[in-house]
């Protein structure tokens, strides 16, 4: 379980503006300059927000988990800037042209929105920006120039250790990014950048370098890490732990089937962990609203798509947050308050993995209906879509189809291996390069 | 001396493309794409030259090496660029504001012409273009972020090793130059990049990188490396080395007699060197014009201002280049129709120091006046100079004059070490700024 919130308690803040502030802050992982926060809540001021997300490959349900944080933000108030990082996105993998990166940009926006429906969270106070709006501008390239001009190579790659890729041969382009995100604060005009806490060093630099430059330095507030549903961290370059958020309700069920989720392991259980740092929270969210409790906005839940009850069964105690349903003879359904005692109940063994995994593909499923109901419903969509991920190139026969002589099959499977294929690829997408894991999403996408 | 140019014959070329051919590469060290070149003259257009400078500090006459040469292309019909790196400059010393690096462009471009207008050259082919005027746009900055992705640490560190300065903790800018570099040649529109030797890494770099991006291969030029009047490099953090554009004669002949002029020694020579690269070069063109060789422009020579006859004594025999006066009870005057010559006497010692200082002394006094004259002539000049380069800042007591309790000179002079008081120098600009050599400007400069 994360760490609790750091608070600084410096600055004295009335009932409400507290509140807000513990709805800011909790679950958190680490707060890095929350006075700063409790002062523009002091004044009565909303607090603004940026979160990045580099729409390289196709958004997976670990989303779910800043997002989940991002839901507390705007139910406290909090003006929230989405930057969908266009240019990162592009420059991650070159052979996507910017054509395709516009489509999926679009595509992670109406991802982004059907959520934070579906959540029955307002939206009023969210804006989505992309990066190519003003990181192509000559304000923000004199002031990246500015910026490499005082960075040395030394602490820009030390940012970057955690979150840019680590290859042989770095680019240099890695070591722009820690830049470019301090820069990115600036640019959103936040007052603190939210990420997962692998983000630590980048907002450490951040908040270093920006005074040099005569900029203020912002807030950070870091979300603790949730491993993928594989076991380690949820990533879209193991299929085995990624689940779309467009997945049908059968293959969601025969992916967490297959998850790792070791009888009795609570340190690396993808599956337990998307209990605490996602269903909870949700549950939680919606027994809030049911008692009135409807934060910063007060038609909250009013345009909420789908189920709106806890991931409790029925006749489950007051104030259960997640159940696990079983069978009497096995000792009949398992209902919790607190993440911390279903968490003893599974490292005490008393929870099988296989009920453990119904009870949370239940939960996924009926998480993802009404955003696979909106995605059906929306023409404009589905069209985004296509665009976005056209299907994989076909075999190399089958587009040769016109030659008089076609190769033999050997042949033609020596010529998928030849790298210029990959490279040239220009319109076409290889299949693989819909999987990968990309250094701009890791850089910018918590999961 | 250096080694004649590599010349790459497989483009025959008529004797009018031949002769601009030779003009264009004579005295070279290196020409790598000669061919592109030659295949542009075959086709009878002009070819398209770029070269760069960072105005940093102030110009002093090592310049000459590179505008004697720029020379030769301009008579061969070459339109050239000249690059004014203002981004660089201020980039450079960030201590300096950008309205100062203005300043500075404009008094270099008044250099810059002053000297060409005095070797009798016509400009009509000569642009300046500043930095800042293509590289902070949209377009340039996704090129820059495109080769940072493509471009290893490893890569870029290479390429700038001769002329990014090498410090304990380098700085991402160091990294971004070589880059930078080879996107000017896309974007100024040239087929060949001119510049000294130690710029070879530069320019490999760019004929690697460019065709990445999809931009045609240009051809690289290259002076041999001059040392200065110092014996090294000649360069402005070398009070010794350095000689204004503006010196007054007095100053001129006080700094040439303190240089390094060893007896018999023709290796680290600054003095013969400056023989070689610059006072022969301009006597052989003089000459050229005396025999009716105008180059490009038949009214070549016309508008020259000052003495234009060779560096050779009253007379000398037909073809001198150099005369080294010296009375009778010496040997006498001594005539040189080549450097080879010269370079032999004075290893041989048949010249004393002493004599070749006193004529190389006068050779730039001669130089210089019409420059000087110009200067004096130019009211618009005057004030840019005065902007340009501000007196150094009064001492801490002088400012603080109004203070009734000024403290004591002790205090004063650790107030003035404090390192806040240079990063906070705003307008007014230290002394040591106008002699700090510069990053940018030995990466963008050949003397």
């Amino acid at each position: 379980m994360a760490e609790p919130a750091k608070k600084t308690e410096n600055i004295t803040l009335d009932n409400v503006a507290e509140q807000k502030y513990d709805l800011i802050t909790r679950r958190l992982q680490e707060v890095l300059g929350g006075d700063t926060i409790r002062a523009i809540l002091a004044e009565g001021r909303a607090p603004k927000c940026y979160w990045g997300s580099a729409p390289t490959g196709r958004p997976h349900i670990g989303y779910f988990v800043p997002l989940t944080k991002i839901a507390d933000f705007l139910r406290a108030g909090v003006a929230v800037t989405i930057l969908l990082a266009d240019v990162h996105a592009f420059l991650d993998n070159l052979k996507a042209p910017l054509e395709l990166v516009a489509h999926r940009t679009k595509y992670y926006k109406h991802i982004l929105k059907s959520v934070f429906t579906s959540l029955g969270i307002p939206t009023n106070k969210l804006r989505f920006v992309e990066g190519s709006s003003y990181q192509l501008t000559r304000e923000y390239n004199m002031d990246n120039y500015r910026l490499c001009a005082i960075v040395t190579e030394h602490d820009a790659k030390k940012a970057g250790a955690e979150v840019v890729k680590q290859v042989e041969s770095p680019l240099l382009s890695g070591l722009l990014y820690p830049g470019m995100q301090a820069l990115d604060e600036q640019y959103l005009g936040c007052d603190f950048q939210f990420g997962g806490v692998d983000q630590r060093k980048i907002f450490t630099f951040a908040e270093l370098y920006l005074p040099r430059l005569g900029y203020a330095k912002r807030a950070h507030l870091m979300n603790p890490m949730v491993p993928g549903l594989g076991g380690g961290k949820m990533s879209s370059s193991d299929p085995d732990s990624k689940i779309d958020f467009l997945e049908a309700p059968a293959e969601v069920r025969r992916k967490i089937k297959r998850a790792f989720c070791e009888e009795g392991n609570v340190q690396e259980n993808g599956v337990l962990s998307f209990v605490e740092a996602v269903l909870i929270p949700i549950s939680q969210l919606r027994i809030e609203r049911l008692h009135g409790e409807t934060g910063a906005d007060a038609d909250e839940g009013a345009s909420a798509v789908g189920t709106q009850t806890p991931f409790a069964l029925e006749g489950a105690p007051e104030g259960t947050v997640f159940s696990i349903s079983r069978p009497e003879k096995y000792g009949g359904s398992l209902h919790y308050q607190a993440f911390a005692d279903l968490k003893r109940d599974f490292a005490d063994k008393k929870i099988h993995p296989g009920d453990l995994k119904t009870a949370v593909a239940d939960a996924i499923v009926q998480l993802l209906e009404p955003i696979r109901k909106t995605f059906e419903e929306s023409q404009e969509w589905q069209e985004v879509e296509k665009l976005a991920y056209p299907p994989p190139p076909q075999p190399e026969k089958k587009k040769k189809k016109k030659v008089y002589h076609p190769p033999p099959p050997g042949k033609g499977k020596n010529a998928r291996a030849d790298p210029a294929v990959a490279t040239n690829g220009g319109d076409s997408v290889p299949a693989s390069s819909e999987e990968a894991h990309s250094t701009a999403e890791a850089a910018k996408q918590q999961t």
